[in-house]
């Protein structure tokens, strides 16, 4: 079993890649879910809709959410009775919304709730949120504290980044088969999504973090900065709000108490020394995912580094 | 100011024709929400929309309900999730469901989300809702009680009705400015409309039937039968489950205890001495709605018979 923790863009290529070399059934993610929002009444869960719709191969590859060929003739009317179409809702992704939100007030956890969207579009995979609490990311800015949906989408992460937080983490769990998963793993891999926003919340609920230093299944991440910059989105600022420098010894620092190897850009493989002081194997290959083959690739040095950290373990205990 | 009494089907239609003959700004409909239900989560209010999306230039011809050149995107994806189909909404259609949803989700109530509704579509009239409560036709079968549209949409009004009921009229109140629009209106038409599941749960709310009985306004209905038959929808199945004629005459036994004048189809223009009996005046036009110009027609024959109503009652009490 691979486990996957992951955001939603960069986080949903991967996954993509990932399932040409695994089979989908011996898949398990373990999605953020800071970012989700109430819309339009909503529970929306941008991350889990992203992993979601990329393994049923909806995933639009123009936009890098949403449904592919989606409209937005709902949004249009929204737009015209006043409401704020700020954040893009496409008709045929309402559809997960409305029934998520109607499962939602049933009741049903959102660990449940996803299970029935997912195995409904015939994904055999497991994907799961980090847990079913509400924990909200915020991002301080000079102007005010933002949600991270009004900070990334709304200003469109142009307000200077001065703190994150994670709010209710503190009182989360796990969601149910989250740290059994990690435990059980044969590896564990960390998706090229931002350290701070995407991967952070998940490290930030109790349990988590512990788990990942003390499985005994090797840790891997792709790192998302590559030559002293984030291949897409606010990955660099947030890191520097963080103190953390933007680059790839930033990244592995942001993992360090539980990371096996780290796998960056041939760009960056004249700066490995930072990595490797911290005691961090580092694998150099391409990591900027255009094609599928790109995604398929990088999933195969993921797992490639996670079997070498594997064996070197077992090196180092005999 | 001309009020309206109306369903949603034959009511929006004519509701289009007395637009072109009185300011909108002039009319004032009441309207039926019996058949209002909770659908994906949402609360749908069918006749309020038709009746909305009537006045806004929005309502399909094609369908006679929803918006026009609508897409189901959503409802295709819904039905992928394994939700249910039979009650279609469009993707345009939605967002009002949205709005209207999430207004009462604040608080606001049902005469407060349409008029913001109605508003924002530029419509100049009033659209109130029969009452803020909530009231819930049902239809008794032999099988079991349905919910209106479980009867009409899902079962396409195929079980025999052996009864209807208006759950929760009895403790609704009219909506705020209902009886006070009936009390001061120049005239108060009943569209075409259904008589027991469309004007049968206004009339059942407390207040409504008497304010009609007590208006000065000369009250003038149109005959949704036409040669002992509805025009459309189970209209005539459902006045024989009580105890009506389908007939010009059971419409007017209906409204009996308020109503001046009737409307009638020029095909019933022989039957008319069972409606004369009641005290109530008959005018013979061509009821059946094709073109606007049939609208415009019939919207002008009930305020000529609203006029000639206000003659006669001015000549009986010199």
């Amino acid at each position: 079993m691979i486990v996957v923790l992951t955001g939603g863009t960069g986080g949903a290529k991967f996954v993509q890649g990932l399932q040409q070399v695994v089979p989908a059934a011996q898949i398990t993610t373990v999605v953020n879910t800071g970012d989700d929002l109430e819309w339009w009444g909503l529970h929306v869960s941008p991350d889990l809709d992203s992993i979601t719709y990329a393994m049923a191969g909806l995933l639009s590859r123009e936009r890098g959410w949403g449904v592919d060929d989606d409209t937005f003739h709902c949004l249009e009317v929204i737009g015209r009775l006043g409401a704020p179409t700020w954040f893009q809702l496409g008709d045929r992704d309402l559809a997960v919304h409305l029934v998520r939100t109607q499962l939602l007030a049933q009741a049903r956890t959102l660990t449940q709730a996803t299970e029935r969207i997912i195995r409904r579009l015939g994904i055999a995979s497991r994907v799961l949120p980090m847990t079913d609490a509400a924990v909200e990311t915020r991002v301080m800015t000079p102007a005010g504290e933002l949600s991270f949906q009004e900070y990334f989408v709304r200003e469109r992460w142009k307000p200077e980044a001065t703190g994150v937080k994670f709010l209710g983490a503190e009182a989360a769990r796990p969601a149910n088969g989250v740290l059994e998963a990690i435990h059980k793993a044969d590896s564990v891999l960390i998706a090229p999504s931002n350290p701070i926003t995407s991967i952070g919340p998940i490290l930030a609920v109790p349990g988590i973090r512990e788990g990942l230093r003390h499985t005994p299944a090797p840790v891997v991440a792709v790192s998302p900065i590559v030559a002293g910059a984030a291949v897409s989105g606010p990955a660099g600022k947030l890191m520097q709000s963080q103190g953390l420098p933007v680059s790839i010894e930033g990244v592995a620092r942001a993992y360090a108490d539980f990371l096996d190897a780290l796998i960056i850009d041939q760009r960056d493989a004249d700066q490995t020394s930072g990595v490797e002081s911290l005691g961090i194997a580092v694998s150099a290959t391409k990591t900027i995912m255009r094609s599928l083959g790109d995604k398929e690739a990088l999933a195969q040095a993921a797992l490639a580094a996670a079997a070498r950290a594997v064996k070197s373990r077992a090196l180092e205990t005999r």
